[in-house]
């Protein structure tokens, strides 16, 4: 089953759509040529919108969860991509330690044990590291359809982490570093740490990764003669300001106009008859940051004196860096429920994808209910076949690659994000 | 589909392969060091023979054909590995030249059509230039399931091969040149020429194969502690003798000899209760000498005779070089036809394979009547991911990864010989 679309498809994406299929060859020279300059990270989940009018992605993960949503069609490119990963990084590799993160929902174990298959099918011999200052004993738990993941207190030595009777010479971070970096994991100078801690959240930034991905919209676009706003989405950001302040709050209604002012004007040159809304979102991935929608300046006061009631209740602090990103709804319906696509990537490679299909209520501005479910739908084929000659906005395969292709396009965004602050660079400069 | 063997698997096979599996992560990491050191053949199809108490690759093909036989599900894994293979060796690759041989059947045709796909979809521009003398003119063939196949007539400048209106930067034979090298392919100095001249049968010899793959047989059987033989064929080589005299009908007898001894030897210690024979085939691929088994070698003189025979009705020297080599039934049945897997490998990767289902008579030497036919039979899933926990024998996945294993130690052994005879490395010594 693959998610129809609501509209009818004959807009600018349906221009993009065959600008991208007819640019395959230039396309996939770009990326080529791309990847010998900047190093790929070492896997991304990539969230993606497409809005109808426009297609852009909203989230980049540098840790990604969900694996186990991935088919067992899926599965063989993503170990051949592993292999391809290791062979680059590290080919004397055997033993790979994967580090989740501190809090693990059933998904998250099932997400895990497709990880650690994966890489054990790509040849290594992969055991669970976790850093959790709660877990002082091994841990086993049953995740149906894949048998038994075992979590074992990882172990800390002066140069080395790993198990009491594991010496790993890789360590993958499956944690996103959002409480920032802690001690267990710095100065590993004899291991491949991957992703290297500065992926983290401790580091990154949303705003900085849109700004790159927006110079490489600007590049990609003008290389297939499209506009580059169908691929990027608008945004904003505050950097750190107390929103239980005035100078705060005026920061971020700034940032909230000038968005709205830039998409109302796009708006009008591609005709699209929608009111344009934001999405203020964390900067730096703090989870205790409820995103929420503005559609008029006004609706923010409230919103602000909700956030400032609610972090203080929980004891945090006030000072936030935010993000003001273009709103976008996916156009995706399956049985009338929104359909939102994530696209995995291992290396270079697309490996695969699924659809979160929103059970519970969606929203009208896209955002979720706290109380909202999903159904994981596994995308019908690949994401690497186009189907040639097909008429654009017709093909399913067509659709699902030009997902990849924009995946790709925010992965390499990532690369150039993570080159600009690895600490080491500085360092040699 | 899977074919079912008609062995019991209860002997040193399944030994085997339960050494092979234990072994995953020691057979990865020896494979990807082995490719820091040596560059795999671009792609490479190995006929793979499962005798029930040995498992052997029977030949190793460096232009392939039989594309046309991987699924819809193994063609993402092909594309897949086309990228990584462009990329590493020609990463600026916009045109992609594809030249086939210059006799074709409508299978033929129809595995260049697939062959072209994969390196569309893997973002290159491909055409087809034949070399053939007798093509003058453009031709389009209709090909079932894949549309047109146009060949062009390749056009030869002084130093490039191209299409009037195509310049390749990459020229990708699928032409095995077992008639020499023609003078159209020679000194391309400023093109990418894959696989290179060397690679075709005009340099190789299948007993300098098979005599690289024994010592990597013999590392790689040290390795897990299984003796090479179960991996690796009993060989000679008469070199060049001409088989109308005395002397020649002499020394192939004496190779035959010294084989049959060597297998019988080891069918004592392995209590394998077969009749040990021989085939006698072209140590160059000569299409004009038709393979015969010997069991007895008092039935060289009546074989060598009508050979001689034909050879001299064909206007043919009678100087050969011959491989003798020991002979291997399949022990894979589908609906009672033996069933013979091909395994297909692009660049260091395997990305699929099928079976050929002899369907006309086959003889008890496991040779093909002339008139016979085959079904072909693609694998059933991928040979990548082997299953782990399963009893040996019982699995098909785990078979299925055990052929990828000896396929890919057969592409090395062609790696290395290519290393060998590169006369680039002889030039640069």
């Amino acid at each position: 089953m693959v998610p129809h679309l609501i509209t009818a498809l004959t807009g600018p994406i349906n221009e993009l759509e065959q600008r991208i299929l007819e640019s395959m060859p230039v396309i996939e020279r770009w990326f080529r040529l791309e990847w010998m300059e900047h190093t790929p990270p070492f896997y991304t989940a990539v969230d993606v919108r497409n809005a109808g009018f426009k297609l852009c992605p909203v989230a980049t993960h540098l840790f990604p969860a969900g694996w186990h949503h991935l088919t067992p069609q899926m599965l063989p490119l993503a170990v051949q991509a592993a292999m391809a990963a290791i062979e680059k990084i590290c080919p004397e590799a055997r033993n790979l330690l994967i580090v989740p993160d501190n809090q693990l929902t059933e998904g998250d174990f099932a997400s895990l044990a497709q990880l650690s298959n994966v890489f054990r099918m790509a040849g290594l011999n992969v055991r669970f590291g976790s850093i959790s200052p709660e877990l002082n004993a091994p841990k086993t738990v049953q995740v149906p359809g894949f048998g038994p993941v075992s979590l074992e207190p990882a172990v800390r030595s002066k140069h080395r982490l790993g198990l009491s009777d594991f010496d790993p010479c890789t360590i993958l971070l499956n944690n996103d570093l959002v409480q920032g970096v802690p001690g267990i994991l710095e100065e590993l100078h004899e291991q491949y740490l991957l992703p290297p801690l500065h992926a983290g959240w401790d580091t990154r930034r949303m705003s900085r990764h849109f700004e790159v991905y927006e110079e490489l919209a600007k590049r990609f676009g003008k290389q297939l003669g499209v506009d580059h706003w169908l691929l990027n989405p608008i945004v904003g950001t505050t950097g750190l300001i107390d929103i239980a302040k005035p100078s705060g709050a005026e920061a971020l209604r700034a940032q909230i106009d000038g968005v709205l002012t830039r998409i109302r004007r796009k708006f009008k040159d591609y005709a699209v008859n929608e009111k344009p809304f934001v999405v203020v979102r964390s900067d730096n991935g703090r989870r205790q940051w409820e995103p929420f929608a503005v559609r008029d300046p006004k609706e923010v006061e409230a919103a602000l004196a909700q956030r400032v009631a609610a972090l203080a209740a929980a004891g945090q602090s006030t000072q936030v860096e935010l993000l003001v990103k273009e709103g976008l709804l996916t156009q995706e319906r399956v049985n009338d429920d929104p359909a939102e696509p994530t696209v995995y990537l291992m290396d270079r490679y697309v490996v695969g994808g699924f659809y979160r299909v929103q059970t519970g209520r969606h929203r009208d501005d896209g955002l979720m209910p706290a109380s909202a479910g999903y159904e994981p739908l596994a995308f019908a084929g690949g994401t690497q076949l186009p189907q040639l000659g097909a008429k654009p906005g017709a093909s399913e395969p067509n659709r699902f690659y030009m997902y990849g292709v924009v995946a790709r396009l925010a992965m390499l965004a990532a690369a150039y994000e993570l080159e600009a602050t690895d600490p080491q660079a500085e360092a040699d400069a």
